[in-house]
């Protein structure tokens, strides 16, 4: 059956391999089969950008080209802007008065972005409030797939929570309820080992990166540093180049195989390298010329994303004109 | 000098006499004089009634009613629906990002509210965020002056943050600061002698009340408790049948000698009564013919309100527009 989903990323730099093994690849295999649209979350990148919206807007058009660099195809998905669609920030308004500051703040991945941010109390109200604003987005567009990482799913619960309870106040079901859609590699780790591979971190490689860029990146990589002679038995598990030979190599009895052969010893990381290397130069080669290619071009980027935003002003409009609707303030037009 | 004004209302419930001394008289005043755009702030109306919102869709027309009823001329006013203006919740949103969490709970008008209403920890995130809302408001129109009682100095000053906030960020001036203006006779107190006047505590008189029913209110007033016998010294202060002879008696010297009279002893409260119910039947007789009339032809309302809304569309697009242009955002048409 046919699904309506619904994905997006914050605008905050050019997207990374991370991006890619965790929802663009995907995304390309999802628009064959369901209903996608792709968000550019340019509101949700201000709520802790708001004092810097540069470089929001700066890198609107950069995450569009990646979009069609790796293969979403504007045809099959509809690829957006949120601020350019103001249904979603109406209906925002709405939910804020359906949810209390209290759930607000006990919202886990709220929380720990909180924490993790160092905000304690200069926290931006707009940035508390996100997950309203993305129980908006999911319903404008009637999504019931969402895919996410699981540190994503408070915002699944949250916007569930919205619905029924807007739904009920209404007595009809206006809004759509939704599933997370959770993926198999939720996250690759940074070249550093780190949990999470972030451009604020340093420890990402992008999917626009120059060849020689990649391969110091993969040169540098954490592997186990106890395995200090090749004949040493290594570690696989926290070891990055596995980690992305797991996330990258379709060869999957290969890739077991040098594991085994890793943990007996007798493989060096070196070579290890020089063959992720050579995988992820396969990969982003073409990637990188297209993606030059259409930042080549950027009037052509911004027709696309019109095109996508006008057929999603169509679909959200409807669905804040049921809303209004439905709570009695549709008296004009 | 032409200013340009904004106020509204919450659609909450018919208008009263509260309305009419704290704002609506002057509105009539300063339509002649100033650029004034009157919002039915049915959005901020649903922060508190989330769950409720029936409470304030049936009152919209109610309150567009009681604006035409007391002279407020659309053709030299812009009455129009907060919900109905795109442009508000999308500023909102924008906004949001440049406000703490704990600069909105330390809100006096607020804090109050939250206690008043019996929130605590049901608290709507949208009832705390409303002061972001009424800078949305007020800056969507650039407004430089904005009539309030003095409980709503905060919102000013919440207001003017937002806009000293934004115009640095975006390095230009897009938003216009605003200034209170604080009326004569701020507020009217209930017949009770209760400090305000409000539906919920029933103790008002309502634009549309029946002659019985204010000649009935103004008999059961609140006047002084120790005033027993006719040629008693009665007290003036605290005297509700003062304060709105006060308020609604155009002699001046008149209410003077009364007030002396009362002072002294020999004037009862009933003859005072009578007088103001004179006062207010003068007043309420027109008042009531025209709002009838206005809500016995509901499709006029609405077209005025259409026509007004339309207006505000177009100035608030503009700011809005601009606004999307200072962050960067203008991308798309």
């Amino acid at each position: 059956m046919r699904q309506t989903i619904l994905t997006g990323d914050r605008p905050t730099g050019p997207l990374h391999l991370g991006h890619y093994v965790g929802s663009l690849r995907q995304r390309v295999e999802l628009q064959a089969l369901h209903d996608q649209t792709v968000l550019v979350a340019d509101l949700q990148g201000l709520t802790d950008n708001g004092h810097n919206p540069a470089k929001i807007s700066e890198n609107i058009l950069n995450v569009v080209a990646d979009y069609l660099a790796v293969g979403i195809d504007p045809a099959k998905t509809t690829l957006c802007l949120q601020s350019a669609l103001p249904a979603l920030s109406e209906l925002t308004l709405y939910y804020l008065n359906l949810v209390t500051v209290s759930r607000l703040e006990r919202n886990p991945t709220v929380k720990s972005e909180i924490a993790q941010k160092g905000f304690e109390r200069s926290l931006p109200a707009g940035f508390l409030t996100y997950p309203v604003s993305q129980a908006a987005d999911i319903t404008a567009f009637s999504a019931n797939l969402v895919p996410v990482g699981d540190d994503q799913l408070p915002m699944i619960e949250q916007t569930n929570e919205i619905v029924r309870a807007f739904n009920r106040i209404v007595g009809t079901p206006v809004l759509t309820e939704c599933q997370a859609m959770l993926g198999k590699v939720s996250r690759l780790p940074g070249i550093d080992g780190q949990a999470k591979m972030s451009k604020s971190l340093g420890n990402g490689i992008t999917l626009g990166a120059p060849a020689d860029e990649v391969q110091a990146a993969v040169m540098k990589m954490y592997t186990d540093p106890n395995h200090l002679r090749v004949n040493d038995p290594g570690q696989v598990e926290g070891n990055v180049v596995f980690s992305y030979l797991d996330a990258f190599c379709a060869d999957e009895a290969r890739v077991s195989e040098l594991k085994a052969h890793y943990q007996r010893g007798g493989l060096g990381d070196v070579v290890l390298k020089r063959l992720l290397n050579d995988e992820l130069q396969t990969l982003l080669e073409p990637i990188r010329a297209r993606r030059a290619a259409y930042l080549a071009d950027k009037g052509e980027l911004v027709r696309v994303l019109q095109q996508g935003t006008d057929r999603a002003r169509v679909v959200t409009g409807d669905l804040v004109a049921r809303v209004r609707r439905a709570l009695g303030l549709a008296l004009l037009v």
